[in-house]
């Protein structure tokens, strides 16, 4: 089974990544952009027996920052 | 409109970050994970207009490295 954990900074957060990204798309001459906003996903390859309440457990000791991170969890397969 | 997309190493490329948090998920006694990918999301907020073969042009030119990546495109809303 997979699990695949996206990490995005929560709403208010500055995200320079993001911005950077932002103006470098406009100097490439895209301007069609408004805003940007960066973020991790980390695909885990489970072991059966291997639940969503352990993949929510890793996110919150390892995978993701909760003070100024969201995470989701989709399990696949 | 907004539209995901998601960026992930090819298969057969050396993957250090995954391979990092594999070994402290194995640390912190997490044993039921058989491997990890890592991978990055990025979220653009799109101006009316601006269509799928627009972030597809923009994901070839800057977002994605498309000698060792992969990148998929959802668009929302």
């Amino acid at each position: 089974m997979k699990a695949r954990v996206t990490i995005m900074l929560k709403n208010g957060v500055l995200d320079p990544q993001g911005k950077a990204i932002h103006h470098a798309l406009g100097s490439l001459g895209f301007s069609g952009v408004d805003d940007v906003r960066a973020g991790k996903i980390i695909e885990l390859d489970l072991k059966d027996g291997t639940s969503r309440e352990d993949v929510e457990e890793m996110c919150k000791k390892l995978l993701a920052n909760t003070v100024i991170e969201n995470f989701s969890i989709e399990m696949e397969g």
